[in-house]
């Protein structure tokens, strides 16, 4: 019987990378960039197989280059043919005529460096989460309740797009303006932390002037990502009265490797409960919220050194928020705000409502106050320098099957106080 | 006796384009973009000049072309180089020998359509104008303080690239949630507002993770023009809590056509009182206040079919700010955020003292309670659909020559309903 998920190449079954999933990224083996899917635990060549001639609709320039974007210009049509005939090449139950030509395209992923994936024009991030929303305002106010906007809308905001970074950086510790006994100085920040996110990658320009009507909201979804928006919790809250976060989030957001294109999705995709009882321009009866599920993990350097496991952290599912995807693009052009091939939409800290499922620190530790203990014998209300975290994506079809969205690793760097010493 | 602002080129002393202003644009007039710089009446055709071998040290590629981008990345040398060449083609007293070939290169502005002057990275919108910051307050709560964080860094937030225009553009009213009768309801704004601001344009790259020192902020900044951050103010008051302005915003943000470089600004800067008593990072003994003074006009439908003038509806200058351009760049960078290389950072609206120099209609009307008489016999609280707005800017140099910035034009277009007929 014929399996879509199988595939001829090695490690299909176990590395989250079947034959029906082919995530995109953008790889490097030392020869230069060029676009990848990841597919067992071998990444395929696209770049190669177009100069092979095994991908005749798709123009060459557009897999030999170090962004998806031109890939994902080609539009809709010529991504579909693309995808089925990857599976066509890729599948073990498929014609095996160009098989010996495809395998010269893979390179085991070991061998391979992932860089940023796409080029990013605007970065909006959400907060569409009410776990998140509430537990991390009740890690400072006790009682604290969420504004009447926030059930009216998915409510966000921009970042910085020149942040952006992709997989295994180092992230230097930002300095700030914080806020100490009353007084404001400006320090390395003590209240350094992650996000975990899942980011939607927007494959469409939508008219400048015209909003997208949420049911076309997947003429402009490519794909799904792992996303870490970095924070700085001392900066973010001192800075926030009256213009939102800035600086404390405008140092670092980390996009993941893999893009999982929105049709890998099907069978982990979910109708939203709340999605009949808002607004019209915001109501829907599709399914946009993702069976996604992120770990997080945390290794100390000592804890490395020791040769420990890294700890499970954070344990969350993007099937959790409120506010689903579809409602984040009707959303952010209902203004008319034009959306570009490129531009990432974070759907916020996407913690569940049990406290393991808190997708960051300052929820973990209820603001640093019930610090995670260590293997190594430390603790943590946030993180130190030389920790290194991951987030871990998988996505979890009904059939059973979970596809990987690959990892997302950073190690934190110590500040930068060369400048600071001059006054 | 020798002259610099003295020009060949006729207008030159009553256009604001002297010889030794020399403001770059990005021009059309019918062939494709170009790079231009304003002199007298007239433009100067840098692709015409560099093609005809006038420019040797600038790559003609990089003035042939439809943003000012690749022209900032020749770096500092060479545009000190091409600036200084310009000067010597185009001034009234300097050598004639190239002077034929040189008017060939020139076309009458009148004749020459002008784009949106450079691709933008990231776009960062202070509000650094404490004026407008409190003025704007009270029109809504009379007895608003600023919080305290305003006082010790400039509060900014990060905004939409994507929907950056230029000159002469219609500017769909757009519709988004407003709270009406506590209700939340998708309607069209009722309350756009234009703000006149100063733009700041980043020519260099820098480095993730290392801030600017203040004392190196001009090696990063081109040059300044007019910025008008077009607001909805029903749609920004109810979306801001907690993470500030998001769609009231980024609909539409305008940049004027000419960018006039930081040497030009020589003889209209000025040392920034506030700069010295600041945290270290933000302090310096730098001329980076900038004497501009921008007017705003306003023209309904109705007048322009009386055959009536505009009327002017705010005159403010530049130099009332309280947070200065290399504070802005300091601050922006001082977590280890990165500037590209057209990046804009907007001033915020320059508001003065006065109420004449409330720079927004939020604060010249006092929220809508002191509506504007139009000499059309109708009032103005906010915008009305076919109003006619621009923005002058003129810079006033100490020995009384001003150079203009010149106008950033905008009409008013209804609202698209189209979409929200359907549910």
């Amino acid at each position: 019987m014929t399996d879509p998920s199988a595939s001829w190449v090695s490690g299909w079954d176990t590395s989250g990378f079947p034959a029906d999933a082919l995530p995109y990224g953008v790889c490097d083996a030392g020869q230069g960039p060029y676009i990848g899917v990841a597919i067992g635990d071998q990444v395929f060549d696209l770049a190669k197989a177009a100069a092979a001639g095994l991908l005749p609709d798709i123009d060459p320039a557009a897999v030999s280059t170090g962004t998806l974007n031109r890939l994902m210009r080609q539009g809709p049509a010529r991504l579909q043919a693309l995808r089925a005939r990857l599976h066509e090449l890729l599948q073990r139950d498929g014609p095996s005529i160009d098989r010996n030509a495809a395998e010269l395209c893979l390179t085991d992923q070991s061998a391979v460096l992932q860089k940023t994936p796409v080029h990013v024009g605007d970065f909006t991030d959400f907060y569409a989460s009410e776990h998140h929303a509430l537990r991390s305002m009740r890690a400072v106010a006790p009682d604290a309740q969420l504004a009447a906007n926030w059930y009216a809308m998915p409510v966000g905001y921009s970042s910085r797009a020149g942040a952006i970074v992709g997989d295994g950086v180092s992230i230097v510790r930002p300095s700030g303006q914080q806020r100490v006994a009353g007084q404001a100085v400006f320090a390395p920040s003590r209240m350094l932390d992650y996000e975990a996110e899942i980011g939607l990658i927007v494959c469409a320009d939508s008219q400048h002037g015209r909003p997208v009507p949420i049911g076309s909201a997947s003429d402009y979804l490519f794909g799904v990502s792992l996303l870490n928006d970095w924070s700085a919790r001392d900066i973010q809250r001192w800075e926030s009265q009256p213009l939102g976060p800035h600086l404390g989030k405008s140092f670092a957001t980390q996009l993941g490797p893999w893009v999982l294109p929105l049709p890998a999705l099907a069978g982990a995709t979910w109708p939203n409960p709340t999605a009949s009882r808002c607004l019209p321009y915001l109501r829907h009866a599709g399914q946009f919220l993702f069976d996604i599920e992120v770990e997080v993990t945390l290794a100390s350097a000592a804890m490395r050194s020791a040769g420990l496991a890294p700890v499970t952290i954070c344990q969350a599912n993007a099937r959790d928020l409120y506010w689903d995807a579809a409602q984040m693009i009707a959303h952010v052009t209902s203004n008319g705000a034009p959306l570009r091939v490129g531009d990432v939409l974070g759907t916020g800290t996407i913690s569940g409502p049990a406290l393991e499922q808190s997708a960051c620190l300052l929820e973990r530790t209820s603001g640093g106050r019930a610090p995670l203990e260590l293997p190594d014998g430390t603790r943590r209300s946030y993180l130190e320098d030389g920790d290194e975290l991951a987030l871990h994506g998988q996505v979890r079809r009904r059939d059973g099957v979970v596809l990987s969205l690959g990892r997302l690793r950073a190690t934190v760097g110590p500040a930068d106080d060369r400048q600071w010493a001059v006054d």
